[in-house]
């Protein structure tokens, strides 16, 4: 027997209608790449991503056809937001931090047809245009008069004379709820980018259980800073969150230096912002030299790597902001968990809630998740058992775009390729990468511990630990150091430095000095390629 | 082009697997029947739940038939709530409060195979059950050995034994989330009680919304107590919204007096409470008579009829107690609105802050408003245009169970029966019931307006507002009055007492003392039965 009750779709478009309808007046406020301050209204934001959808439709666009975007965070990349995913398009978020020959690479296994950018992203655009046959419009984000003459990008508009025309006078399609809505590429460390396709319902579902209080606790009371990119896995949904909530937004375009971002953290009353930690210290740093407090911001949620408990401390003792960690991926829209704490935390002291804190936090409504070992066996939740994490929910994918990669759930869970603990009440923790933990003698060494010690050394800049096939111990750990600018160590040093730290089976076998660790477009590590740069090398005991 | 996403059906069963696995142990406590306190987890609610599933399974229940519930809030009957939806069952709260005749009725209307009631609800089973064929079971929720033994009921079991000897080991099933979960009879103030038939998607989507922060606010960091009661609406879905975010669970049990809420409140950490003003009443009675003060309470959500803004007052500056007024309707899972405040309002006086606090408060995502007038024409939302009010939602029901009443929606969109304005910030404000609005010379007079003057006076116990038909104006109303005891006042004392307390046409043109008010099983006074008691008045310049 069925229910009797309506049956909508959940479509991104239900939320910037409600937005539109009930707050109206919700302000949208963004620095843009020309360095002034924009603001507008949530009834505006509706208006113009109706003229987009409008253009869209008169450009000849059907359904699932890809945009694609190169923006910062900004009013024009949110209109773009619901404007391509509102109108049955998919909404292909490009990251510019990639090189250009991946850039295109990417734009042509999307078969991107239009290609919408901020103006800074100009000279990619120049060095790829002839490679991407599929782009059939290039839009960009700037008013008519800014549009350079003579930049030899045939089919080139400015997004205002190209929208700005229509009237807005445009209902939003109603279709199926399981329709692609947008899509974004993995970083790639290994072999080519792989692209998560999410739909209209998966993206809804994720704002609603995002929103909630115990994720990112979103109302409209709130005075929201999103610096997490929008053009990667959809800003963790603040964007959707934002309007189904009506809280304010403040977008910082590009300017994510510390000065900036307190400036508009303090002019604008932001009471929560999100971001990466590199971008928080950067915040810290122009804080502590000018000796600035907060007068609004009351919260931060930090994800995309670990947050060192200095920072999570210098945050709360000294500004008095809750610092929230929180852990996902591209593959899950991205929102896994979120730090908060429970009812049986609250009582706790300063230092027993801080270990708490220090975890990636636990499970939000709609994901679910495990920890097994090499057998697949599901390993307890004792906060001590490692085991690789696979996750399964709402909005986690199934498979990649154009089947790359292969069947890849096991059993309808998706392997994470992160080795965690999750504790007894939930709480998960990332102890490595399932490709960078160390097998040693039966047992894993998590190589983040390992370099977490190393750079605890204060003449350490950054430091990586990697396994080494061993004859008898399968792998044994050596740790490759990048040494701060005028300091010195030596191998030595360092390898006393680990006494009484870890258990001695987990010391490194070897300290190797290096001039540079490759880092990876988003920042993160990309051990591949040390391990390739390391290929002769020789363990101390087998030399 | 279909998204990549996992795709999982939006059922109850997902809610309590997520509170068995990431909140096992969040505690449930409840006052019982018995008059004992009764404590255990979310990981013992789960296995009960499924040794409940599989007690109906065992009786042969098959997907879609229905289990009757006549029970107050406590832990046997949240697992009726998850085993019964859970295994594909349709549970059926019904309201102890009805006249046995009608309970009878309901029964059969909706075919119900099982009956599970509280000892407290014997007599109502026994008056009634030879009346009711297509009940095969009645399972009293109590110990076997409390089980009476000479009840005169066939086929009576307790629920203990009922489901205690089973094994737990059972997959809760999947199926489609469109299949109805759970219904609940109107109060039927004209006509037949028709039913509402909720969906598992539409139940998910409502505890998702429902939890928001600009809603119920729930997290694993709070203490809930719902004094609302699970036999009307779910409970405004507090045992879904509470499993979906680990909060603690506090169950009154039959006891809804002042001390006893006061003494749970205390003992189990109350952080919010929700329910009717009358409960409220009772508590801040016993409170102020006590001189009592509250250690944890937070918050509170008053719905169910408009609050006295006295009320909101004694809360919020004597206790600390913030109060959220709420609206919905059992057609609508039941929730409408909240009235939780914008971050524009947060610099706002008190007394700014008060009069929008009196208002039923503005939409939660997933709801949609319009007030339309006569014609059905959608009026503008500026505070003042008063009109019929229609929502439309994914919780919002689009037809009654078996077709009662006919097809009911204005183009998808569903007539609450009431007359609201609607605000340029989205804040909906009740000035009436569209049947009980007295249209006067083509105006709008609202009878709640004429009746809370008439209540301001220290004579009026209460007052019933209706209309009169007249030949010119169409409609003038007269106040019906039930005087305080012992307390006098006159026809002409209480008509001065309207002079500038309302515009001079919108004064009753008459007063009519009576010895009693009709009050439905709800409480609220049945206008319908008044006027039927006053068929034969003349309104005074037509006699």
């Amino acid at each position: 027997m069925l229910g009797l009750m309506q049956h909508q779709p959940l479509l991104i478009s239900s939320l910037i209608e409600f937005a539109e309808r009930h707050h109206g007046e919700g302000e949208i406020v963004s620095r843009r790449v020309e360095g002034d301050i924009h603001r507008y209204t949530y009834k505006e934001l509706g208006l113009r991503s109706r003229k987009l959808a409008q253009a869209l439709s008169a450009q000849g666009l059907a359904q699932g056809e890809r945009v694609a975007t190169l923006a910062w965070n900004g009013y024009r990349h949110l209109e773009l937001y619901y404007g391509v995913s509102g109108s049955g398009c998919i909404l292909h978020t490009l990251n510019p931090r990639l090189h250009p020959e991946q850039i295109a690479w990417i734009i042509n296994h999307a078969s991107d047809a239009v290609m919408c950018f901020d103006m800074s992203f100009l000279p990619i655009i120049k060095a790829i245009h002839t490679q991407c046959p599929t782009v059939k419009l290039y839009v960009a984000l700037c008013d008519a008069d800014k549009l350079p003459a003579d930049s030899g990008i045939p089919n080139l508009v400015s997004y205002e004379a190209w929208m700005g025309g229509r009237t807005g006078v445009y209902t939003w399609p109603a279709f199926d709820e399981n329709l692609a809505s947008s899509m974004c590429y993995t970083s790639g460390t290994t072999g080519n980018p792989k692209a998560a396709l999410y739909s209209h319902r998966s993206t809804v579902l994720h704002a609603l259980a995002g929103s909630l209080p115990d994720a990112l606790n979103m109302s409209a009371r709130e005075s929201v800073l999103p610096v997490v990119p929008m053009f990667h896995v959809n800003a963790w949904g603040l964007p959707y969150a934002a309007a189904m909530t009506g809280a304010k937004l403040v977008f910082p375009g590009p300017a994510m230096d510390g000065k900036s971002v307190y400036e508009l953290i303090e002019s604008e009353k932001v009471s929560f912002a999100a971001g990466v930690p590199t971008v928080w210290q950067m915040l810290l740093g122009h804080m502590q030299a000018n000796t600035l407090r907060f007068s609004t911001l009351k919260r931060t949620v930090i994800g995309g790597s670990a947050c060192p408990p200095a920072m999570i401390t210098a945050f709360n003792d000294i500004y008095g902001v809750e610092v929230l960690h929180a852990w996902g991926m591209t593959e899950m829209s991205p929102l896994g968990t979120v730090c908060t704490l429970k009812n049986k935390h609250l009582a706790m002291s300063p230092e027993e809630k801080m270990k708490v804190r220090l975890k990636q936090g636990r499970g939000i409504f709609g994901v679910d998740m495990k920890i097994v070992n090499g057998m697949g066996d599901e390993l307890p939740w004792d906060g001590n058992s490692a085991g690789d994490l696979l996750v399964k929910g709402h909005w986690i994918l199934s498979e990649y775009f154009q089947g790359e990669g292969g069947g890849l759930l096991a059993d309808g869970w998706f392997p994470t390729g992160d080795v965690a603990t999750i504790d007894a009440d939930g709480y998960m923790q990332i102890t490595d990468r399932s490709k960078d933990v160390i097998k040693s003698g039966g047992e894993w060494i998590s190589s983040i511990d390992i370099e977490n010690i190393a750079m605890a050394h204060p003449a350490v800049a950054m430091a990586a630990c990697i396994g080494m096939k061993h004859p008898k111990w399968d792998e044994r750990p050596i740790v490759a150091v990048l040494k701060k600018p005028g300091m010195e160590v030596t191998r030595e040093d360092l390898l006393a430095f680990y006494e009484g730290k870890t258990a001695k089976w987990q010391i490194p076998d070897d300290v190797v000095f290096v001039d540079a660790i490759p880092l990876g477009g988003t920042g993160k590590m990309q051990k591949s390629k040390l391990r390739a740069e390391l290929a002769d090398y020789v363990l101390p005991d087998l030399r």
